[in-house]
C-alpha cells in the first residue's frame, strides 16, 4: 500500500560511528536525535508509521562543514537526505525516503550574501526563509519585490529546488532562481553558469554559461547539495493592482481558463493567476462545522450555500498587475471586460502603491505583492481539529478550458469516491500555455484510517490522472516512485538516463537516495522501486 | 596555434566499412563524400587547413534512420558530428571538431509536425529552417509570430541547441524552445519534460516535468541527438512598433546600457534590444572602400565620417514593442523620453499592423517582426571581396554601462592591435540583467594570413576577456577548448562534471566528441585538451 520501505542497510554501530564523525565537524549540539529531531519528521505522516524515519539530523552552518559531512558520508556510505528549512510539507517535510538516512538540514546556513538593488537580485544560502529575505530587503530600504509562495517560513532555495510555485512575474515558469553553488558527492564545489569562471560578475545575471546549463538538473533531483543560489528581484512598480474574480458555477472553469489563456498569451496578464474552488477559499477563513458536519464530502447544495454566505461563487481567481499606473488602468479595463463576458462573473480590483502592500488585510493580496504570510496554514483547521494535515497532487494540464475541466472532474471524482473527503482544488496558471492543478485532501492526522485513506486517494489520483494523460509536477515521498513510474515513455528512458547520471556523479549513492525516484545502483539492485 | 588536431584513430578501411553500413540505411545518395560534401565544410576556415575536415556526410531522413545510424556508429566506434541545417557559420559551420568524423546532417528531416494557433506553439524536426516555419505559419493564415535570428536559412532546432540568440520577447533568455525528443548514444529515444509520459498533451507547453529538467542539458552539449523540438509562437499583437536610437559618441554606450537596464527591468521593454557600432551598421549597406582603403583598422575620424554620411552615430540601437496600440503609445513616449535624456541621442519609431511587416524595407525591422531575412550576409562584402568571412566572440557582461564599456574597450583594443582589422561590435541585451557583447572580424577567406590573424585574434579576446572576468557564450571549433578552459572554478569542476555525464550516457564517445570541449574518456586520455 505504502511505497516499499527501504533501509540504509547500515548497522546501528555504523550509524553511531558516522554521527560521532559528524559531531566532530558541527559540534555536539548540531547533531539531533530522538525528541530533539522530532520537528524534522514529516508532520503529515502518521505517528506510528516508521518507514520514513531518519536516524538523526545534522545541521552544518557553513559550506566547509557541508563539504566535510558529505565527504564523511561518502566514505562511510551513509545516506544524507538534504533539506533547507525542511518545510516541504505536503511532500514529506524533512523526512527522508530511505529509513535511517541522516537528514542534513541547512537551516543554520542563513547568510544573505548580496542584495543588488540596481541589477535586482539577491544571493542566499539555503537556510534563508522568504521572511528573512523580505525583511533584509525592507530593512535596507531597497525598492525590490520578491516573488513568494503562500507560506513565508520556507526556504527560498529549498522551494526552488522542489519546483515550488510562486505568483509574481518571475514566478511564471520558475524564472527567479539564477546561478547555483553545489557541493558534489565527493565534497567538491561546482558553480553553474557563468559562476564556473572565477570572478565572473554575471553568475546570477545570465541564465546559462558556455556549454550545457546545469541549474535545472540540480532541481527535483539528488545530484548535488545546493549551498548558494541567486534569486531575481523585481523593482517596485508604480502600481500594484490585485484583481479578484468570482464565478458562480463549477463549469465556469472552462471559459475562465480560455479567457486567462488569451490574456496571458498576449502578455496582458503576467505572473501566476490562481483559482480556488469554494472549499479552499472557505477553509482559509472558516471551519466546516459552520455549514456541515456530516461524514463524506460536503454535498453540492451545501457548497453553494457556503459560496453564497461568504459572497463568492464556485471559483475565485486571484491575480495582479505590477505596472505603471497608466498601463494598469488600461489592463484592468481589458481584463474586466474579458472575464465579464462570462455570465455571472464578477471582477473587482484595487490599485495600491507598493508602500501600502504590507498593511493589506487580504493575505493573498499581500502574497501577490511579495509580503510573506502564514495564513495559508488556516486551511488545516477546516475539520475543526488542532491536528489538521494536508496532502496534495499537482497535475499539469494544457491551458485549455475543456482540458482543465476534464482533469478537475476526474480528480473530484477520485477524491470523493476513494477518500470520501472534501475536495480542495486550486489551479495555478503557471505560464501562458499550461496550468498546475493543485488539489488534495485535508484531514485529522491523529486518525490512522483517515491518513491511510488520504495517501491511498492521492495515489489513485496519480494513477487515474496518468491514464488520462496528466502528469504530476511534484509528489510526496510516499508516491514519488509511483508518480515517476508514470513517466514511462521509451521503456522509462528518462528515468534510466537519470540513473546513469546518478551513478556517474554519486557512485556511492549517498545524496538523497530515492529523491524523485532517482535510485542509486545499490538500491535498484535491491528492488526498491516497487510502489 | 590552432587547437590541437584530434583524429578519430580509425583506419580508412574502418571508415569505409561504416559508410557502407550507413548507405544501407539511408541509400547511396545520402552519404556524401569529396566534392559533394563540400558545402558542409566550415566556409570560414582556410581551404588548406584540414584539421576539421570530415570523412563524409550522412543525411538520414527519419527518426528511425537516425537511430540506425547512431547504433551502427556506436558499434563501430565512429564519431558522428550532428548538425541540423549546418549553418552554424562563425562557429564552425557543419565541420566536426575531430578530424575524420562523419557529419550527420539532419537537413532532410524537414517535417513541421504541428502548429497550434490556440496555444501558440509548433513542433519541428531539425531540418526545418526559420523560413520554412515562417512560411508554413503564413500559409495556414495563423496569426502567430516566430522569434528569429538574423539569417532565415538556419535551423530552428540547431539554433536553439547552440544557444543562438533571437530578438522577440521569447528570445530573451532563450524562452522559445520547449520539449525535446532525443536519440541517445545507444539508439534509444528519450523525451524530456511532460513528454516522458505517453500521450501527455503538455509536452510543449509546460517547461519542466517530474524530476530534473533536461532540455538545457541537451543544448551546447553532445549528450544526445535532438530530433524533435517544440517552439513557442507569440500571437500577433495589435501593434508592432520598431524603435531606433542613434547616439553620437562611443562613450554613449554607458548611459544607453544603464537606461535600457531600467526599461528592461520594469518590463517597459521586452525581447532583446540590440546595438550596432558604426562599422557593423555601415557594413550592412555599404563597402569600406567608399571611405577608406588603408591597411589596419579604419581610423576614428573616418568612422565619424561614415556615421555622419549615413546619418547615424557611433551606436545604433534597434528594439521593438509588440503591444496593444494604447500600451505601445504610452511606452514609446516613455522610451523616447528616457533615452533622449542622453545628450545627442535621437529616438525614432514607427507603428505597424502585423500584416504590414513583410513589406518593411529595413531588414532589422522585419527580423524583429518575425519575418526571415538574409541581408545580414551583406556584412561579408565590407572589404569588397566575394570571399568574405566572419568570426566572432560573444562575451557576457552585467547590464551596467560601465561594465559594458570596459568590455567593449578591452576588445576593441585586442582586435585593432592583434588582428589589425576593423572592429565590429553588436551588444545584445539578452535579459534585464546581462548582455552578450557580440564582436569580431570580417576578412577575405582567400588570405591564409588574414584567416590566421582572425583566429588568433579571437583567441586573444577569449583570454583577455576571461582575465577581466567576462566569459564566452559560444565559441568556434578552433577555440572551444580554450573558451571552456576559462571556466575553471573549482579545478574545472564544471567540465569534470560534464565528462562524468558524457562517459555515463555515451560510453563509446561517438556523439560529437569535443563539442563545447566535452571530450569522451578515450580522447581525454589521448591528451586532446591542449588548446
Amino acid at each position: 500500500m505504502s511505497a516499499k520501505a527501504v533501509n540504509t542497510g547500515l548497522s546501528d554501530a555504523q550509524i553511531a560511528s558516522a554521527l560521532d564523525a559528524f559531531r566532530a565537524v558541527v559540534g555536539r549540539d548540531h547533531v539531533l536525535v530522538g525528541e530533539s529531531a522530532a520537528e524534522f519528521r514529516d508532520p503529515f505522516w502518521y505517528r506510528d508509521w516508521a518507514q520514513y524515519d531518519a536516524s538523526a539530523v545534522v545541521q552544518p552552518a557553513t559550506l566547509e562543514e557541508v563539504q566535510a559531512i558529505v565527504r564523511l558520508a561518502d566514505e562511510q556510505g551513509v545516506p544524507l537526505w538534504t533539506t533547507s528549512q525542511g518545510r516541504n510539507n505536503g511532500y514529506g517535510g524533512s523526512s527522508p525516503r530511505v529509513q535511517g538516512s541522516v537528514v542534513m538540514n541547512l537551516r543554520r546556513m542563513k547568510r544573505i550574501l548580496d542584495i543588488d538593488e540596481k541589477l535586482g537580485y539577491a544571493v542566499v544560502e539555503p537556510g534563508v526563509s522568504w521572511t528573512d529575505l523580505y525583511e533584509a530587503i525592507t530593512e535596507q530600504g531597497y525598492r525590490l519585490m520578491l516573488t513568494i509562495p503562500d507560506l513565508g517560513w520556507g526556504s527560498v532555495v529549498g522551494n526552488a529546488l522542489d519546483h515550488g510555485i510562486t505568483y509574481m512575474p518571475y514566478g511564471a515558469d520558475f524564472q527567479a532562481p539564477c546561478g547555483l553553488e553545489v557541493v558534489l558527492a565527493n565534497g567538491e564545489l561546482l558553480r553553474t553558469g557563468m559562476g564556473a569562471m572565477e570572478n565572473n560578475k554575471s553568475w546570477h545575471l545570465y541564465r546559462r554559461g558556455l556549454g550545457p546549463t546545469l541549474d535545472p538538473l540540480f532541481m527535483q533531483s539528488n545530484f548535488g547539495v545546493v549551498v548558494k543560489m541567486g534569486v531575481w528581484l523585481m523593482p517596485w512598480p508604480e502600481t500594484f493592482a490585485p484583481i479578484w474574480l468570482n464565478a458562480p458555477k463549477e463549469t465556469d472553469l472552462i471559459p475562465i481558463i480560455d479567457t486567462v489563456r488569451e490574456l496571458r498569451l498576449d502578455r496582458t496578464l503576467e505572473g501566476v493567476p490562481r483559482l480556488y474552488n469554494t472549499l479552499v477559499f472557505a477553509s482559509l477563513m472558516e471551519q466546516r462545522t459552520r455549514w456541515y458536519d456530516g461524514d463524506g464530502p460536503t454535498p453540492d447544495h451545501i457548497i453553494d450555500k457556503i459560496a453564497s454566505d461568504l459572497g463568492f461563487g464556485r471559483w475565485v481567481m486571484s491575480m495582479a498587475l505590477w505596472e505603471d499606473s497608466a498601463i494598469a488602468d488600461y489592463k484592468i479595463a481589458k481584463v474586466k471586460a474579458a472575464f465579464e463576458q462570462i455570465p455571472g462573473v464578477d471582477v473587482r480590483f484595487n490599485k495600491y502603491a507598493p508602500e501600502e502592500i504590507p498593511a493589506l488585510t487580504n493575505h493573498s493580496d499581500r502574497v501577490l505583492g511579495g509580503v510573506p504570510a502564514q495564513e495559508w496554514n488556516n486551511i488545516l483547521r477546516w475539520y475543526g481539529t488542532d491536528a489538521g494535515a494536508h496532502l496534495g497532487n499537482g497535475l499539469v494540464a494544457p491551458l485549455v478550458g475543456s482540458e482543465a475541466f476534464r482533469l478537475h472532474s476526474l480528480i473530484r471524482g477520485v477524491v470523493e469516491r476513494e477518500m470520501g473527503m472534501d475536495y480542495f482544488a486550486s489551479p495555478m496558471v503557471i505560464n501562458a500555455r499550461s496550468l498546475v492543478h493543485a488539489c488534495g485532501a485535508i484531514w485529522d492526522i491523529s486518525s490512522e484510517e483517515d491518513t491511510r485513506r488520504s495517501y491511498e486517494g492521492c495515489k489513485a489520483i496519480v494513477r487515474e490522472a496518468a491514464n488520462a494523460g496528466f502528469g504530476e509536477y511534484r509528489a510526496h515521498l510516499d508516491y514519488m516512485d509511483l508518480a515517476a513510474s508514470t513517466y514511462s515513455f521509451g521503456d522509462h528512458a528518462y528515468q534510466r538516463f537519470l540513473e546513469k547520471v546518478k551513478d556517474a556523479v554519486d557512485p556511492n549513492g549517498i545524496l538523497s537516495p530515492g529523491k524523485q525516484s532517482i535510485w542509486p545502483a545499490a538500491y535498484r539492485d535491491g528492488g526498491a522501486l516497487e510502489a
